[in-house]
């Protein structure tokens, strides 16, 4: 790099790159002051030139394919804001590594889809890659497991990683409205997509827990054996029932080392006890809390997305890069000696279940699932049956003793065959933390 | 440093360095898996060399005088773990940057009192002054402010940071107990120390405080200026009024930038409203939000004190230097161009206070008080008298409307003076963040 510039090209103006833009002019005399460098923009790429953007962009270079400026001698780090785990995406970062760039990015499907393969190149390249933006925003996540807890032997890792779901949830709770009519309302918002499938499936949490395992147990992303479970079937009556025993439903990505050394991670909407941080991470925001071997259990908790948020940390890693302080890898050690541990699903997952089950109000229905539930070894902790005495069909809620999810699994997909049963029975772990 | 061995001594061989030793041991292996070295104790020094501790230290030098430790060449980095805010850790610090080495500190009371000298002191040498574990242990809070927040102004800092106090307060909320019985069963337990009053008069605080407004507010710390108010006024009918108030009572150390662009800093108990993730933390907890540019709100919080969480950050620090990721500047940036904003004290607070005035219960007090209040411009929100109809003195407790520091002074002052007044009245700020 120049002596005292550190020259960047943005590939990607959406609200993040135009973020970029926008934070590294407002606060040019204060990056300089406190890294001795200036952080200048000298390209940009975007898929649509003639769009009207926020942002000031007379001094700098305009170029239509994102990877001229990975091949740029004038740029030094490439900013990729475009997103998708694809190309250009994944083109552009290959040749910026490749080329010797630093490369900073907010793409955690990238990151998840093709860690291994990227973390080989920047090695390769001593390049810096660098993803603090990629999950949890405004949040330090990343740079808290990597650096933070670096001493700790991290034992789990628990998240609120998309704030499209939080807000779904946290206003189906306050409003009392469904699933669907508060999906089509935050649509109209702007805090959903007209596409929410990645949000509330859950798969843009599963890019991002995969990113915070690899951290936390020093491994490449598996995205492969991660049981996802979105927030589609969440009614009202399971956050209420839920608030009756004392829990908040909150879609958590979860990774932790169990009894046998293995480490589970799964996503799924969950019961988390309102004694614990992440019960009261409201709205669009994010909160992440691990437990590890000498710090214990640490908490912390912010804005997940957005341009700002996420422009915040892309130009944390900035100026990291400017002041030389960047670690070697791109997860926690080299690529060779990356541990692969087992990674496990959800049917491993050990601790109480809560279920509902939809059925026809004839008597008797409890004791055709009664015994189907005692045969898989699952022991009823309470059991509730809403609204009896209409001709509708009525929810049985059920809070189970410590069982597992393999258990669970094979118990529902028999309840689910009884002519009684209405719908396809619905289960959530509790997280007992 | 030797090519792939960082050696390190001890000064302090109290809970925190004998942890930072076991951590060192325990974790060796993913320590150099992670850092590509390895960090051996290489000596080590405490006052008492004959003291039973659980460590091992057979390949490990003793020294008796911990200068000797920054004197020998066969030592990269100094951990100070002795505390106190004068020698011998003053001068330990002093020579081991002036010999080139680093230092990795733990010792908030030495860089609030000499931050200054030894910032002027780390810059000449080029040697790395860090100190994560000095506020907050296991949380860390200080790599947030500079390094991942770093893109944002910062407008504020609110922190629990003592977790005697927070312990204090809890308990008392949770049992019922007066202030003296519960610092006395906190001291039997090892909650407290003997001489308590560094921490409940907050003091403590007050140094973390210091450090934490060098960071957000790129100057170096004042404790000059600093107001500090500790918890020992604060009473049982305190909490339960908060309660009913929607509040909880937290030492609070607080640093926020006012209209007039000035820097308030102020440590004291103070009403924090439940919807806050601040009062949530219980018990030995600290917790600290944060409010920035871009960012937003942003919380963290975790385990502040105790051997292990304190040497976690420590062996962090360690690591960060292993990896030769070490900041240039012991605060923001170089002590040369530190701005020195204008720090101003509790009378420039301004908001809403809660104050308790404990009367002889005659009739027409409340007339000789609401005058007062009057005078000084404070308007009453509301106003309850507790505890009618005894012999007793009651306490009349107001929450009044936005005002500031400076005018609750005054008025309280004259209260204080007024015949059928018992005690100094006692007040505290709403925190309505």
């Amino acid at each position: 790099m120049a002596d005292n510039v550190l020259r960047i090209g943005i590939a990607g103006l959406g609200t993040v790159g135009s973020a970029v833009v926008n934070i590294l002019e407002e606060r040019r005399a204060d990056i300089s002051a406190v890294t001795g460098k200036h952080i200048d923009v000298v390209a940009v790429s975007a898929r649509d030139k003639s769009k009207k953007r926020p942002i000031n962009l007379q001094k700098v270079e305009w170029v239509d394919d994102p990877r001229a400026l990975a091949r740029r001698d004038d740029i030094d780090v490439v900013v990729e804001a475009m997103g998708g785990d694809g190309d250009p995406a994944l083109a552009t970062v290959r040749l910026a590594l490749e080329r010797g760039k630093a490369v900073v990015t907010a793409n955690k499907a990238l990151l998840a889809h093709h860690g291994h393969l990227l973390a080989t190149i920047a090695e390769q390249h001593s390049g810096p890659l660098m993803f603090e933006a990629a999950v949890a925003g405004g949040i330090p996540i990343i740079k808290m497991l990597r650096e933070g807890l670096a001493a700790n032997r991290i034992d789990g890792v628990y998240g609120i990683l998309n704030g499209t779901c939080n807000y779904i949830l946290t206003t189906m709770e306050r409003t009392g409205e469904g699933f669907d009519a508060v999906l089509a309302a935050a649509q109209k918002h702007g805090y959903a997509e007209a596409d929410p499938a990645l949000d509330v499936d859950g798969g843009d949490t599963a890019h991002k827990l995969s990113l915070l395992t690899a951290l936390a147990f020093r491994c490449v992303p598996h995205l492969a054996g991660l049981d996802v479970f979105g927030i589609r079937r969440v009614g009202i009556e399971d956050i209420q029932a839920a608030a009756e025993f004392g829990y908040r439903i909150k879609l958590v990505g979860q990774s932790r080392r169990i009894e046998s050394g293995d480490v589970l991670h799964m996503v799924a909407p969950s019961l988390v006890p309102l004694r614990c941080a992440l019960a009261h991470v409201d709205g669009v925001l994010n909160g992440i809390l691990t437990s590890s071997s000498f710090a214990g259990e640490s908490f912390i908790a912010g804005r997940g997305a957005g341009g700002l948020p996420t422009a915040s940390a892309i130009v944390a890693d900035l100026m990291d890069i400017a002041r030389g302080k960047v670690l070697p890898y791109l997860f926690m050690e080299p690529v060779a000696t990356l541990s692969t541990p087992m990674i496990v699903s959800s049917d491993a997952w050990q601790g109480r279940y809560y279920v509902r089950i939809v059925v026809a109000d004839k008597p008797g229905v409890i004791a055709d699932i009664a015994p189907i539930l005692r045969d898989q070894n699952i022991s009823i902790e309470s059991l509730v049956q809403k609204g009896r005495g209409t001709e509708e069909p009525v929810s049985v809620i059920i809070m189970t003793h410590d069982t597992n999810g393999h258990d669970i699994r094979e118990a529902l997909s028999k309840i689910a065959r009884l002519e009684s049963v209405a719908l396809p029975p619905f289960a959530m772990p509790v997280l007992d933390i």
